[in-house]
C-alpha cells in the first residue's frame, strides 16, 4: 500500500486556516472547539456526542434488564506507522477495544475516544483517522459517546496516540473464566496467525513479497455471538494481540493451573506470513493479531463451535490447534512436525515494539 | 516544593533489575506482567482489577435499579511537570475524570487507567504516580477496575501520559442541562479561581512568592451531592479546567442562548495568585482550575445552595459571582470595579499549554 497522500484529504470547513495542529488546539478554547466541530463531530456524530458535555449520560436500564452485566475495557494505541496495509490506528483503536469486550462475551455498546496529538500533525491526517474510526465503529455497531483532545509539543509524541474505553453488555448464562477449564478441552484458533504484526513489520522494514501482507484488524463480537449461540459453555476466549498466541496460551495455562499442548502442524499461518517470519527470524506464535481469537471449548462441543465459526466471515479458517492437559501444569508445549516436543515460553517482551 | 527525589522510592519487588522503563515493558509479555504486578496492582488492588482480564465485568443492576442512569467520561492527562505543588499527574488523572462525572450529578463508580510511558522513565517515578492515583481514587470512593500500559521510544513521549475513563451513577430526578437555564438564575463559583494553572506556571517559570501557590486538585462529587440535596433543581454544573472560567461561562451562554453578567469584584482569587497572574500577564478567568465548579442556580435557591456549599470542605469559599440575563444572548459581560462593562470573550487557546 502506498503511503497515504494527505493532500487529497480536505476538512469539511476551514479550521481557521491552520493546516496543521498547533498547541492551541489542545487548549480547551475556541481552537479546540474548531477541531471537535470540524474533524471529530462530522465523523462520529450522534445525539449523545453532539451535546459535547464533559460526560455523557446513558440510559442502560433496558440493556441490563434481566440480569445482564456491564463489561468495561480500555487500551491506548501507539502503533507506528499510523497507516498500514489493511488498517490504521483509527480502526485498530475501535476494533482492539471492541475485541477486548467481546472476549468477555459482551455485545459492544459504546466507546470513548481520547486523542493525544503532536504539534504539527496534519489536520488532513487527523480527518482520515477519524473517518476510519467512524467506519470501524459503524461496522462494530458502537457509538463514540464522549472524548477528549490534548496536544503535546513537537518531539513529545508521534503524530497521534488514541486511547479508547468501551462498554459492553454481557448476557446472562455465560460461564467464561479460567475456573471452568477442564482436561481434554479443545484449543481453537479462529484463523491464520501473525498477519497484523507482519503487516506492520513489512512496512517498517520495507519488505516486498509477491502477495501483500495485510493486517487482520476486525471486530470479533459477531463471531463470538455465533460461537456462544451454539455453545454457551465455552470456557474462555482471548484475543492474541501483543505477544501473540504464545502469550495468551501461557496466560491461560498459568491462570487455569493446567497444561496446554499445541500441534505445530495445525497452526494456521499464511505462506507469505510464514516466509516473512522466516526472513526476520520471528516466531509466528509470538506475533500480534488484531482480528483473531483463541477459544477453549469443551471437547464434545468443539465440532459444533468450529462449524459455527466457519460460517462467519471472521472465522472461516477456524481450526483446532491443541488441547488442555493435566500433565505439565502452567506450561505450553508444542508437538513439532517431526514428532518431538518443545516448550513454548512466555515471551519476555514484544519482538516488535508499538504494534498496536 | 522541591523536585521529588525518586532515590527515596522503592519498588515492592525488584523488576528484573530494570530501574527504568524499557520498550519490552510495553510488549504484553513477561516484562509487562512484571510492571503490572509490581507497580500497578500493589497500588490499585481490588478483586475486579486483580483478575487481569482484557475487560472487567461489573454488576450494575442494583446501582441502576429505580431509574438511575450511567454517566461516562474520558480525559487524557499530559500535564508538565508530572509533579507540582499540591498534586501530580496521578491525582489529576483521577480527580479530573471524577469531576467530569460529578458535573452530570453522578456519583463516581469506577475508573479505567491507560498509561503511555516513555522509554527510560524511572520505575520509582511510576510507583509514586500510581501511589498518588490510588490515594486520590480512595478519597473519591472509586476503584480502578481495568487498565493498559504502552511504552514509546525515548523522544516520543514525555515521561508518562495517562488516560482515564470513568463511570458514574446519575440519580433520578435531576434536571441538569442548559435547557433549564432562566433569566435571573445566579452564577456561583465554589471557591478561588486560577490556583491550579498558576501552581503549574510558578513551577515552570521558577517564580518564588511569599506564599506557595498550590493546585486545587480535588474531587467534587461530594460537594455536588451536598448541593443537589438542598436544591435538586440546580440548572447546570461545570468544572472550569482548561481555558478557565471564561471558557466555561462562554460555553454555558452559547448553549443556553442567554447572556451572563459577572461582577469583577465578586470573583474570588487568592492575593498571591492574583499577583502571579499580574506578573505573567494572565487573566485569572482564563486560567485552569482542577477542584472548582461553576453552578447555575435558580435565584430563590441560591442562598440555600451557598450555605450547603460553605459547609463542605471543597466549597468553603463559595460565592455568587453573577447572573443569567436575557440581554446580550450568548455573550459573557463583566461589570468592572470602576462601574464599566467589558466582554469576556471565549479564549482562542489555553494561555498555558499542557496544564492538565
Amino acid at each position: 500500500m502506498p503511503a497515504p497522500d494527505f493532500s487529497k484529504f480536505s476538512c469539511p470547513v476551514p479550521l481557521r486556516d491552520y493546516p496543521h495542529i498547533v498547541m492551541g488546539h489542545g487548549g480547551g478554547g475556541a481552537l479546540s472547539r474548531d477541531l471537535i466541530e470540524h474533524v471529530f463531530l462530522p465523523a462520529f456524530t450522534n445525539p449523545l456526542l453532539d451535546r459535547l458535555g464533559d460526560s455523557t449520560v446513558l440510559d442502560m436500564a433496558a440493556e441490563l434488564a434481566g440480569g445482564g452485566q456491564l463489561a468495561i475495557s480500555t487500551d491506548s494505541y501507539v502503533v507506528r506507522p499510523l497507516f498500514f496495509p489493511g488498517g490504521s490506528i483509527g480502526d485498530l483503536a475501535v476494533n482492539g477495544t471492541v475485541n477486548d469486550l467481546a472476549m468477555s462475551g459482551a455485545r459492544p455498546h459504546s466507546l470513548t475516544a481520547a486523542f493525544i496529538i503532536e504539534e504539527g500533525f496534519s489536520i488532513g491526517g487527523l480527518v482520515e483517522i477519524a473517518r476510519q474510526m467512524a467506519k470501524a465503529a459503524a461496522a462494530a455497531g458502537v457509538r463514540i459517546v464522549t472524548g477528549d483532545t490534548k496536544v503535546v509539543e513537537r518531539g513529545h509524541g508521534d503524530g497521534v496516540y488514541i486511547t479508547t474505553a468501551g462498554l459492553g453488555i454481557v448476557p446472562t448464562g455465560l460461564g467464561l473464566g479460567t475456573e471452568a477449564i477442564r482436561d481434554g478441552d479443545v484449543v481453537i484458533a479462529s484463523g491464520t496467525l501473525a498477519d497484523h504484526g507482519m503487516a506492520i513489520m513489512s512496512v517498517r522494514e520495507g519488505l516486498e513479497f509477491e502477495a501483500e501482507i495485510t493486517s487482520d484488524s476486525a471486530p470479533l463480537h459477531g463471531l463470538v455471538a455465533a460461537m456462544l449461540a451454539v455453545c454457551p459453555a465455552i470456557r474462555l476466549l482471548r484475543d492474541p494481540t501483543r505477544g501473540g498466541a504464545a502469550t495468551s496460551l501461557n496466560e491461560i495455562a498459568t491462570l487455569a493451573g493446567m497444561g496446554i499442548e499445541i500441534d505445530e502442524q495445525a497452526i494456521p499461518v499464511r505462506p507469505v506470513v510464514a516466509a516473512a517470519c522466516e526472513i526476520l527470524g520471528l516466531d509466528p506464535l509470538q506475533v500480534a493479531n488484531e482480528g483473531k481469537l483463541l477459544a477453549i471449548v469443551p471437547a464434545d462441543a468443539a465440532d459444533n463451535v468450529l462449524a459455527a465459526m466457519r460460517g462467519h466471515e471472521h472465522g472461516r479458517d477456524a481450526v483446532a490447534i491443541g488441547r488442555v492437559v493435566e500433565g505439565h501444569p502452567r506450561m505450553v508445549v508444542m508437538r513439532t512436525a517431526i514428532g518431538g516436543t518443545r516448550v513454548i515460553p512466555m515471551p519476555l517482551g514484544e519482538q516488535l515494539p508499538r504494534i498496536c
